[in-house]
């Protein structure tokens, strides 16, 4: 089991994911700022680590508040929640996580909880959030495996891993559950510029896991299909507008019609708490800008020239008519996406 | 003028591209073999560049030799030859150089030159394809840049440049070109992992001669593309089939595909040196794999984990159907290229 966020009696213990692979070095939260700091200078990564990352700041904003009375800490509580809200852009699920704790604190206000309740129901709804993600990723193992050749190759992008959720994964869970199925799966795995979450954290947890993994260049994805060596591209997402449309790990639209333009599947896979369907499409979601150093330095060391202008998007928008079919714990959506959306989310 | 190699009385002075763009250091070859080496490791690059180089390593060749009589050096200047052709596969223009300088050998052998008349002769072979290097690129420069847009963003992939030739550059040249002619150009650099010749070496030369430049990471293309902000793509090749197919760098197959999918057009500029009527199709190009270590390490610092698969081609190939345009010395060639190409072999 990959220990990407776990909680222990002095807060929430992080494995440092900018340390990784050569180092397995741990960061202590014990309070909400140190879980804003984990989540902006990305010890903790992807999508669904961060909500439920978040949800455990908003319960330690409780646990280590001086506040003595319910209504004392609720401006200290909105405090809390905005500082986490601005840590990153782009990922819903880290909004998501912090209107649940939002609505939880409304309703044990409204109820006449104590303080002391609230800190106690607060740290539950966290680890409940945290089991469910498992549970989600296990979910989309089962639906999205079957959609994976049975034999050949399939890229990734960036990491939609263990490591960017509580465990397990999401497009690299329905690959762990493709490879649990008996199939024969190699994986492409991007490197993924410029934090190289592939070529450091996919390669990592599949090593550990003994899944046959080769990291690419993301610039040789197209020969390699070309060469017939991918036979579906499998990637995770930060948001999921109602239309369908994908903001995932920068790369990921290159991907897209990279694979369209082969003839081969693009699947995506993202739990429920990634579909946004209050935004209307990927044109309006927020695209964060990341620091430039993350472009111009490796390791301590300078790339490019001094003073030559660089872009550092760290997400991109594919547009629904790229994507063969989004897979979630609820089951597998295919086009029209607005409609299968829609459905599903009335279903449950 | 940056000083890509350039003869010295003591060898060939190449500017050490594996250092830049922090460190301008210099690498002599005395000899052959230093030549060979120099570009096997990549201290010289591009392939007019490494056409070049070979000549004068040939030229060396004949320079340095202990051999009394033509007769006497005519064994070792195949092995000269054999060794200067197996330094890289891909690019054709080593092949080119290096066939041009045997058949100045044979004729003045068939002659009955002296060896110090072949010596003499030999380098003055090399100095002319140096000089019709640069004057190539400034044909292309005038040929191309009326195609670049008078306004606006152009993205070019790995480095096509000043670097890439013996001054001015292919690529490099048409924007080059199309700035002199007073138009306002953002060039669009991508890093081109893993040698991040973009990052370092575009990104230089540009700045060096007051070019707006900005760096982005090879993935970052699509969706700059989408959001308007590249007009034109024109990068260089390293080999042109007889059918139009383009050998270049790692990554140019990727954006050709991207830039037909948003409507953009992709050209490719190149010396006719560069153009293998004797190879029918892209898929008869050898494409070289590099070490892994390019990939795996960045300035010592290992990226990856132990173990894992690693693929290094260095070189892709982009079917015709996707380039808009060869720009050569002789003029712009448009589809069907099997044709346009045989035509204006014909006429010159």
């Amino acid at each position: 089991m990959i220990p990407t966020l776990q909680w222990t009696p002095e807060g929430v213990r992080f494995i440092d994911q900018t340390r990784l692979p050569l180092e397995e070095a741990y960061v202590l939260a014990t309070d909400y700022e140190q879980v804003a700091e984990v989540i902006v200078t990305m010890v903790v990564r992807g999508a669904p680590a961060i909500g439920v990352s978040a949800a455990y700041g908003v319960a330690l904003g409780a646990l280590r508040t001086t506040a003595k009375t319910t209504e004392e800490f609720a401006p200290e509580f909105e405090r809390v929640c905005a500082r986490l809200a601005g840590t990153r852009p782009t990922a819903v699920n880290l909004f998501w996580a912090i209107d649940r704790m939002k609505g939880l604190f409304g309703e044990l206000r409204a109820a006449g909880a104590t303080l002391d309740q609230i800190k106690e129901k607060m740290l539950a709804e966290a680890h409940a959030m945290y089991e469910e993600d498992i549970a989600a990723c296990k979910a989309m193992g089962a639906h999205g495996g079957a959609l994976l050749p049975e034999d050949g190759g399939v890229l990734t992008h960036c990491n939609a891993g263990a490591l960017a959720t509580c465990g397990y994964g999401t497009a690299l869970g329905v690959i762990r559950a493709a490879v649990e199925q008996g199939k024969k799966i190699r994986v492409f795995a991007d490197e993924t510029r410029p934090f190289l979450q592939g070529a450091r954290l996919t390669a990592w947890e599949l090593m550990e896991d003994g899944i046959d993994t080769t990291v690419i260049c993301d610039n040789m994805a197209a020969s390699l299909m070309r060469a017939g060596a991918i036979k579906a591209v499998v990637v995770g997402a930060d948001r999921i507008a109602a239309n369908g449309d994908v903001a995932n790990k920068i790369g990921t639209y290159n991907v897209a019609i990279l694979a369209k333009e082969h003839g081969i599947p693009f699947y995506v896979a993202a739990p429920w708490s990634t579909i946004d369907l209050k935004t209307a499409t990927g044109e309006a979601i927020p695209i964060e800008e990341r620091p430039q150093v993350e472009v111009t330095h490796h390791g301590g060391k300078q790339l490019t020239p001094n003073g030559v202008g660089i872009r550092n998007p760290a997400f991109d928008v594919t547009p629904a008519k790229y994507v063969t079919a989004i897979v979630t714990e609820r089951g597998v959506l295919r086009a029209p996406f607005s409609e299968a959306l829609k459905a599903m989310q009335q279903r449950s």
